[in-house]
């Protein structure tokens, strides 16, 4: 149970804080959709797989999970990647482009100031571009946000990855805002 | 000198990263706006001096100069607050409820799994109400954001806490959301 009095404690992870705070839950939707599935030369799955990875790195079950799960639907994978996304994605086949954004990622998740101007380096010699490295730092930094977020609050989250296979393939589908 | 080319290279910290990229900025400044200037309990004084706390745990100069320049406007302080809030806030009168919403928003800066429900109790046994308690973990949460975007990017900042004499006024008195 959350460490606040929610309105609809069946929602799990950030789900029952959105739904507890609608003030504060439209710009972080807005800025998940944008990030997650705005305009960009990187692919939404590229994109998940970031949010994903740095979910897992700070812990966060739910966000980890479920983002997870809609990197798979929308790579066409299965829910086994979760397992990949563990263990440093060695099963799924990456470009060297997008092995360097995920180490920015992990930089970031560690401390703003961890990232170097060598990481930039090497993201641009393997191929990304300005926009593209901005918007891998403020994923990072943004899932940082989210994390501590629902685990800050003492929310729950399922335990198994089957649990998320319909959401990650609902998240793929209709994305972050509410229709 | 920041690691992408902005568009204008003399705008500090965040300030430089949000003119560079217009969709992402505006859920940016919504939130900023909404956590730190909408309806609350909490006066804008206090979210600042959160807001500012975190950011000089997070090591990041220009949130922590910012948006303790803005504490400063809003409590009637002088800039010398921004020595205070790096000593631990020793020298100004705080409530006990700030005292225990600091207390968790520093728990949220190291990690969201680092926020105990003993911290929680502490906080609602010294007045504070759940949106409280809510509010001061997103706003943590959202500048482990803010810092991580402006330092992982390797933005400049100005060194000198005058220099945010200004801009502490300013953004007491106009907020975040660009008019």
């Amino acid at each position: 149970m959350a460490f606040i009095k929610l309105n609809n404690e069946n929602l799990p992870g950030i789900v029952g804080l959105l739904d507890y705070r609608p003030e504060t839950a439209k710009p972080l939707a807005d800025l998940a959709e944008t990030l997650l599935r705005g305009a960009s030369s990187l692919t939404p799955g590229e994109r998940e797989l970031i949010a994903a990875s740095v979910s897992n790195w700070n812990n966060c079950h739910f966000c980890f999970s479920s983002h997870g799960a809609s990197a798979a639907a929308h790579l066409n994978a299965s829910i086994d990647l979760l397992d990949d996304i563990k263990n440093g994605l060695a099963d799924i086949e990456l470009s060297p482009k997008i092995k360097k954004l995920l180490n920015i990622a992990h930089n970031v998740q560690l401390g703003g100031r961890q990232v170097t101007r060598e990481d930039i380096d090497q993201a641009r010699e393997a191929g990304a571009t300005d926009i593209e490295i901005h918007d891998t730092v403020l994923i990072a930094a943004a899932f940082c946000m989210y994390n501590r977020y629902a685990d800050g609050l003492g929310t729950w989250a399922p335990e198994e990855k089957e649990a998320y296979i319909e959401m990650g393939k609902q998240l793929a589908l209709d994305g972050y805002v509410a229709k």
